[in-house]
């Protein structure tokens, strides 16, 4: 079975060239073991060390000795363990560049070759993105370790098609290709060229006429779209076959010809500090922020719900006396809320319920976006969880090259361990007071700002747990953190 | 059968009191018949001269002789019929004080009857909202001319369960409410005693314990989504019992207690016009934006494309020889593109297809949300609109209470012949030079501004049609526009 492993892996990177760590690279002998991220070089003794609950030590990539390596645009990394449920750390992290090669056509004929060749040396072949991601698991490290490891190489997959389109800047995506005839999974080759060999409809009515101009743009978002879903499917074909255990939410950001894409399926967020002020660029996919697509999905196949849940929501669980009484509800068109006469098939769990950090599907999960959960279900039942989750992202771009961005601008990647404790405001004033405190030279700053976001959200151990400064609870959740300047890369 | 419709009408009027014209008091032999909004006062001969498509005559409640009668809050209002296409104005428009009774209560005892006359005598009865709406009909004047008759009446019906909850402003309302079993659409009486007699629940489980915090806000906007949701279904007997035409967008205004909830169901439009900027108050729905709802219910339920069309967007129809090409699509998931091969499939009608005021549903349609249409069907076909069509509105809310509001302060309602052709600002500065224009005490401005919108949306019939001052395209919409002022009412 790990050859299997073996050579989807081999398959997906064979058009990337990617600079991480060795143990990624085609040929080694790729395993989905846990371990912290490669990108912090850390020793058998030192990752015990990680796993210290009572001390919870916050992980750099700048700590420790000549190993050290600064992350490609001096990005700031720190993270650390929960406080104690869990023996790992189910967070998992990503910095990588990756070079993306078009796709090689399949029996093309010698003079395709020679085309080629001159089309080769004229052009540079590889179009170059940058990626981090935050992987946030649960019910297990499977689903993030995998993801941490494969999925800029699924995005990559997905841009081979499309590298000459967007190559060329200037003129709108063609669409159609000439192709032979294939998937566009990726597994048959393509010949994609890109000359918009279109010919006009032949039907005369004029509703055939009608087309839509697509920008690169939205070729990109599309990609890391069905990436997230390849990432998907390839995580449930391991979990049967390997039995890989868990789900995790996905933050993923790429940077591609100008834009940042911040693809986000989950509760993790990303917000860009410029100026000072604080922009969001991500929404967080709840029970609560998600309810009406849940909702309407348990309406329209009921059987999903397995004759225990109703689809309806209430504002709380309802007990059998109380049938034929009115009582506040809302189905899945309703923002508001209304009085409904009780009935037998209402007293079944609501399919959403709870609130804030609290809510969950099906009383199982407190997320509804992001990658695995195959095989995740309702406790002692059998009915399946993942319908209802979903594993498309939500993709909002940034146009980088439209504003100028000063030293201390950054975004700043957070699992949800991070947000729950502190806002959006505290992390930027944090930040803005560490950077401002560095010499703008220093290439360890940033990593600095990192450090101090989780240590500020872990808090110090006393008597009671884990406090914060102001003697609020701190985080006891995994945290990781990201925090990458713009600065210099626009 | 009418005798069907007048029961209806009298069951809906039972607890309302409405200040509008005679011809929709509950006693009155009511009729659905084609007219043009009987707070405009128009006599036969004025409503033949309305329909000239030659002149296109704006009309507002301010023009003509003696009868004429400022609106409540002296509202601004004016309308002009569309450029030829139809014999009728197919836009229809309301405005309405409504006074809400609390529903009386079935088989009460004596007790009850004492206890609820001291009651009564010692608080105010009713409770009043003000109404404002816009009905823009297709397909048949059927759909519209009920909705502008009766919507309000649904939404006082809707709210006739909760008029107490309501004037407790100061108490949460209960999640449960005593009452005598009976169905929450208002056919049976309820006794809804708003005391909040919720006992603990006995179950010992703490999420059993859990209890959400509803607002008196979100059981207004449930309210609201509720009577929309009524008026469908009473569209849809009337359908098949008087084989009424048509379906109809709509904007709906409804100021109750301080507050001004706009629910929108269509590309009708609001705006706030407040100290000379523009804040939007509603959302257009059209196949464009609700793309992803319109196909995922393809995706979930394909009976219903019935074998002609397909969930996936293309961005041009697809030829048969184009079969095992690779060409741009997306499904309901995606918001960007990507490529696929053709397949036979594929070659089917796309669900969604076209651009901006082109885009149809099932090459249909090009509104996703209103009232009727269940008679609609693709043409030539037996398939029906209806199940990609919602009834169920956005409801937006804007607190009066919190912001103070100058003269000049208005919310102006439109259809999509106002907004097709001016943007929100050009609104804004053509209001705004009206109103300065007028001395502040002149109750017919908001009528004037009103006037001026829709002559500068219909333009100046000249050799090539109706043009704008800029010599654009004036519209050749049906126009109807609301002007709405804020100042004083707060």
């Amino acid at each position: 079975m790990m050859n299997r492993v073996k050579a989807a892996v081999a398959q997906l990177v064979g058009g990337a060239v990617s600079n991480s760590s060795p143990g990624n690279g085609p040929e080694s002998s790729f395993k989905f073991q846990y371990s912290r991220p490669a990108f912090l070089h850390l020793s058998w003794e030192e990752n015990e060390r990680a796993a210290d609950h009572s001390s919870r030590p916050i992980l750099t990539p700048s700590e420790g000795d000549s190993r050290t390596k600064l992350l490609p645009w001096d990005t700031g990394y720190a993270e650390m363990l929960e406080a104690g449920k869990s023996a790992f750390n189910e967070d998992q992290a990503a910095r990588e560049i990756v070079c993306v090669e078009r796709r090689s056509p399949k029996n093309r004929t010698v003079a395709d070759a020679v085309k080629e060749d001159e089309r080769v040396a004229n052009e540079k072949q590889g179009l170059e993105f940058h990626y981090w991601a935050l992987f946030d698991g649960h019910a297990g490290t499977g689903a993030a370790v995998i993801a941490a490891k494969l999925l800029h190489l699924h995005i990559c997959d997905q841009l081979r098609d499309i590298v000459d389109i967007l190559r060329d800047g200037d003129i709108p995506p063609p669409i159609s290709l000439t192709s032979n005839a294939g998937a566009v999974t990726g597994d048959v080759a393509k010949t994609p060229t890109h000359q918009g060999d279109w010919e006009p409809p032949t039907d005369s009515e004029s509703r055939f006429l009608l087309e839509k101009e697509i920008s690169h743009e939205y070729l990109i978002i599309g990609a890391i779209e069905n990436a997230f879903r390849q990432m998907d499917e390839q995580i449930e074909r391991e979990q049967r076959s390997h039995g890989i255990l868990g789900g995790c939410c996905a933050l993923a950001v790429v940077y591609l010809l100008g834009k940042i894409y911040v693809a986000n399926a989950g509760d993790s967020r990303a917000i860009l500090i410029r100026n000072g002020e604080t922009i969001p660029l991500s929404n967080e996919f709840t029970p609560e922020s998600e309810r009406q697509r849940l909702q309407y999905l348990g309406y329209l196949q009921p059987h999903l719900l397995g004759n225990e849940f109703t689809h309806l929501e209430f504002p709380r669980r309802i007990q059998h006396r109380e049938i034929g009484r009115m009582m506040l509800y809302r189905d899945y068109s309703m923002t508001g809320w209304a009085y409904k006469t009780i009935e037998e098939d209402d007293l079944k769990f609501p399919l959403v319920y709870g609130e804030g950090k609290k809510a969950r599907v099906m009383a199982t999960i407190g997320v509804t976006r992001g990658l695995g959960d195959h095989n995740l279900k309702v406790h002692c039942s059998n009915i399946h969880i993942k319908p209802f989750l979903s594993c498309i992202p939500e993709v909002k771009v940034y146009d980088v090259t439209k504003y100028e961005h000063g030293v201390d601008d950054v975004i700043v990647l957070g699992t949800d361990g991070l947000w729950d404790v502190i806002s959006d405001r505290e992390v930027a004033d944090a930040v803005i007071h560490i950077l401002s405190n560095c010499e703008p030279d220093n290439p360890n700053r940033f990593t600095l700002a990192a450090q101090d976001l989780v240590m500020r959200s872990r808090g110090i151990l006393k008597e009671h747990g884990w406090r914060l400064s102001n003697d609020r609870l701190g985080s006891g959740d995994d945290i990781s953190v990201f925090v990458i300047p713009l600065y210099g890369h626009t």
